[in-house]
């Protein structure tokens, strides 16, 4: 799974957690959905400001990445961690040293019996100049971390291994 | 993304599907999300059946998964692609070559847009003995297959970067 970090706010003050149950969940318009465990503070703050943001770490953030997992914004202030910046939503802080950034409007809440499930709109998208190339994003350049459970384990990305939509194409019979 | 073949069952045959939009998405019971386009035909299987299947390819499997995502079960046969084997559910084939799969009853749909998203409850999962080591997925061994959008392009795992909920401990203040 993919090792986001998830913005909120929580009583006006910037709040990030680690999450990395989230996925693609429409096309048109293109819509995230993350699921978070009730127990947490960041649903109170998605709920009330029906916003959301999704940050993609790079594996040099491993430490503090893992850190926002390991502390509640219950007991705990996160708002100075990062140096953040906003886009047009409010209640969607995000995190300047991400190289990726997604700012989300909730659309749907689905109540599961441990974890709420966030789906969002996505509003507007932000990556860094460096690692963009050719109007796509350059995944080496992004170096995110994956996470691996119940070995709870991170990891880096690896090689590329083929192109999608493609590589398949030499068993599609001709008709 | 992770990569994962879908499987159900499209008029007593099994069909599987290319997806990398899925997600866990509660502990207790666990479950899962995949979001689905609504033009392929696994979403009608999926909501006739109440089941699915999620497996796991290795990369090994590359080019047979990249044909799976190619081609649709309206007009392509794919239930001989496979050897497959069955769980506790009908309707939910799954994949003898695949390392990792599981199969889930479905308890929720949401319809977005363009996509079905199918939460399902997680009722049993296999793995072959050769990637399980002290009860554990070793991840190396399973050799999973990563996608990335819009570049459009799978990656194999990198290097462990290190064991979440512990490599972000030395940030936490002592109280």
């Amino acid at each position: 799974m993919p090792v986001t970090l998830i913005g909120t706010e929580l009583g006006g003050r910037p709040n990030f957690l680690t999450a990395g149950w989230i996925a693609r969940v429409n096309a048109d318009p293109p819509m995230i959905a993350v699921a978070i465990n009730r127990a947490n503070a960041s649903p109170e703050g998605i709920q009330k400001n029906k916003t959301f943001s999704v940050n993609l770490p790079t594996a040099a953030m491993l430490q503090v990445t893992d850190y926002c997992g390991l502390v509640s914004g219950k007991d705990t202030d996160k708002s100075g961690i990062f140096d953040i910046f906003r886009g047009v939503l409010t209640g969607a802080p995000m995190i300047q040293d991400c190289p990726l950034t997604i700012e989300c409007y909730l659309t749907e809440t689905v109540e599961l019996p441990t974890h709420m499930l966030f789906i969002g709109e996505i509003v507007g998208g932000y990556a860094n100049e460096n690692v963009i190339t050719g109007g796509k994003q350059d995944m080496k350049a992004i170096d995110p971390l994956l996470l691996t459970m119940p070995d709870n384990s991170y990891w880096t990305l690896g090689e590329c291994a083929g192109k999608a939509w493609s590589v398949g194409k030499r068993l599609v019979r001709k008709k």
